[in-house]
């Protein structure tokens, strides 16, 4: 990998000497994921001028890992017939992708202005919803009939292949009507005998998707079962493109950070998830006020507790400073055990059946880690307070705590799961206030039971 | 996909019904993923029995799939015979993955019962450190002359690849010495004219791996650059072995895991990730332990501002009670604040030069959530207190505190970064205890300085 800021460094000079060539062949010397970290880094002015020195191609190749707003930035402040050339040499999916971006009469005008084979493509893939495989897929897929023999096919495939910048897999076989009937993997191709019909070696038993298949259930496929591609086909088996590898890639990207913001109480369901980072602030808000909003509610439940021991309060002021220990511990060591399970669940390690097991298992980590930690608050806050009876009680409801915190915390997702709510969603925001509302009154109910009564 | 449950269901009833044949056939209809998903539900002894019913390419292809210590468990339950001729139809990567995790003596044994030529190769791989590229790549590479022409090599993998279950993505080129010179893509040798030489159309500007590169830096170059295969070689540019892009799937996931876990305070640096959902429970409190007690020094701090602000306490118990809403809504925005930076820097979307822009950014939003929700918390306790100052004040240090917890959890992910230490790794609970003293010193310095003077 390179250092981008050295090399982001390095272009702001050239573009400062004014040497256009110096800058082009600097720019058209590196990889196109390199190129788009550079981009990232540059001022919208430095940008554009670098971005119109690309050759077509190069430009093309790396509109692919611009972010959609720059994409549309970019291509809205060059010359249409240029941005015209680049979109052309995007594959179909990319170019839907950039279009569907833009506003609906600046797409219409590059549509009109794509060959009409290309724009139709375009247009038709425009019609699926960008989270289904329709809008993921790309439909130039090489197809071949079930009567030719091996030969035939690597004679199509010399003829066709480079011509459509197709990626290739597999060849899928279709009948007249484009019906999907088999797949043939390139390496049972180039190690069958070259006279054998393609019938013959073809797998019929096929896994597809539909194009109204959502990305997250195209995502668990290719996960679980590690294709390189998979064919797309519509209700009547008609086959409309294939999903590969690299689409896969950026749709798991985007699932891990979706399953990340969730675990923070970011919601992704009211926002698109780069809309958060970076987008309008009002969205960002929105997304973000949600499970805030329910710690407000839950945390009120905590005020009330409190304040329904406020003679307690009033009494022994001292235990107040105490709070925020047992809150914070309670909190961090339940949020260590909702994370294991919501993670053992999207990785497959952690089933339903085995609740038990785990609730159990986290129970008794909670009892260690909270007796040991117990024992130590009780030993400073004896030592600094010189009161052993306010230290065992502190200590008391720090071992608790933390363990309830490891049980709730483990509980809580399996519940969710069982009642087919998705734990990842709703599990930490309302499980730390959980914790805090229980972690409080358990503690004050020991204050008042043996502490106040014995001072 | 299918449904786990109900196929586990329907497996037991035939294991109770004895009927060998039939089960025989249920279980080797299924892909080896979902078997591998049927044999985490079973217990051991049906899991054994299935074991020994399957085909052995399917067991092996299932192998593959489960987690390191049911393969161990399972290969060492049934005959060595059996378990060698199962190891055998593994990818070499895969044997020693196995191997790799039994006893020495153990995988001896094995490694002595294996075909010549397979063993030698599968303990040159064990020499490797598992996490580098010599650990994870398969020795199982098409090599090719550079003055074969593309209809030489079109025979050679005729004749060579089924043989000896490669993965077929690109064809090296290789000196005698076996030096790496060159790729060529499959999809290039299929659509170049048949009598070119392989020199001609190999790409010489190879990207490829060392031996010794750490699976970090290998899946970086994968996720960036998208590839689907890199060559490995070694410190003399001998071509070693293959990484794909399946071994990369299964590192993308360890490294979200450990990402997912060290947000929560879950060290993985002390403990392999593996073991610290389902391993020794020692292993577990030590992956724990660390930022727990980190936790408990920081706390500790803010029961110090507490206590240093008692007279404050004494004199109105009442504000007492606010703490634990200011501690967890100031916690749960700034956690919110860190997540979007830690991820942003793991996608590569947040860079180190943006820091003014995300701070500001994040700054505004603490401002406006916090001002909101200071608003709410105002009337709410005026309407329940009757105390209009009280409200006015908590509300404020609500307002304070949620745009200081959004300002300190977006600093301190850059300070990290720019002093070179993984903000994924010290943020989560440092800046939490942070949030919550300085919550707590701005609380009480408002209540002491308007509050107790006035009432």
């Amino acid at each position: 990998m390179i250092n981008i800021s050295n090399v982001v460094d390095r272009i702001r000079e050239i573009i400062d000497d004014e040497t256009v060539i110096q800058l082009k062949d600097e720019l058209n010397g590196y990889h196109e994921a390199d190129l788009a970290d550079i981009f990232q880094e540059l001022k919208p002015e430095e940008r554009l001028r670098c971005f119109t020195l690309l050759e077509i191609e190069k430009a093309a190749d790396l509109i692919e890992y611009l972010p959609p707003q720059m994409q549309v930035e970019l291509l809205g402040e060059i010359d249409e017939d240029l941005a015209s050339k680049i979109l052309t040499q995007l594959p179909h999916d990319a170019a839907a992708d950039v279009l569907g971006d833009m506003e609906d009469d600046a797409s219409e005008t590059y549509l009109d202005k794509l060959p009409h084979k290309f724009s139709e493509e375009v247009r038709e893939l425009l019609t699926y919803n960008e989270d289904t495989a329709g809008g993921i897929m790309n439909p130039a897929v090489l197809t071949v009939n079930s009567d030719m023999s091996v030969t035939d096919v690597l004679n199509h495939i010399r003829s066709k292949a480079e011509l459509d910048n197709m990626e290739l897999y597999y060849v899928y076989v279709v009948d007249k009507q484009k019906h999907l009937l088999g797949v043939v993997s390139l390496r049972k191709l180039l190690t069958s005998p070259i006279n054998q019909k393609v019938e013959d070696i073809m797998i019929s038993d096929i896994v597809k998707l539909h194009v109204d298949d959502y990305s997250d259930y195209i995502v668990d496929e290719f996960m679980k079962y590690q294709y390189n591609a998979l064919p797309v086909v519509d209700l009547y088996n008609r086959l409309k493109g294939m999903i590969t590898w690299d689409d896969v890639h950026d749709l798991v990207e985007e699932e891990t950070t979706e399953e990340i913001y969730q675990s923070s109480g970011i919601s992704t369901e009211l926002v698109d998830e780069d809309e958060i980072l970076s987008g309008n602030i009002v969205n960002a808000v929105r997304a973000r006020t949600p499970w805030l909003f329910i710690t407000l509610l839950g945390e009120f439940i905590a005020v009330n507790v409190a304040h329904y021991f406020d003679h307690t309060l009033e009494a022994l002021p001292i235990i107040a400073i105490f709070m925020p220990l047992l809150a914070g511990l309670g909190g961090n060591i339940g949020t260590q055990s909702i994370t294991l399970m919501v993670r053992g669940f999207s990785t497959g390690q952690v089933s339903i059946n085995s609740a038990l097991h785990y609730i159990l298992r986290e129970m008794l980590i909670g009892l260690v880690i909270g007796t040991t930690f117990g024992f130590l608050v009780s030993m400073v806050t004896w030592g600094w307070q010189h009161n052993i009876e306010l230290g065992l009680i502190v200590g008391l409801a720090m071992a608790i705590n933390m363990t309830m915190a490891t049980v709730i915390g483990t509980f809580t997702p399996f519940a969710l799961k069982a009642a087919k709510i998705d734990p990842a969603v709703a599990s930490g925001p309302v499980i730390a206030t959980t914790i805090d509302v229980l972690g409080l009154a358990i503690y004050f109910t020991l204050v008042s039971t043996f502490l106040v009564n014995v001072l």
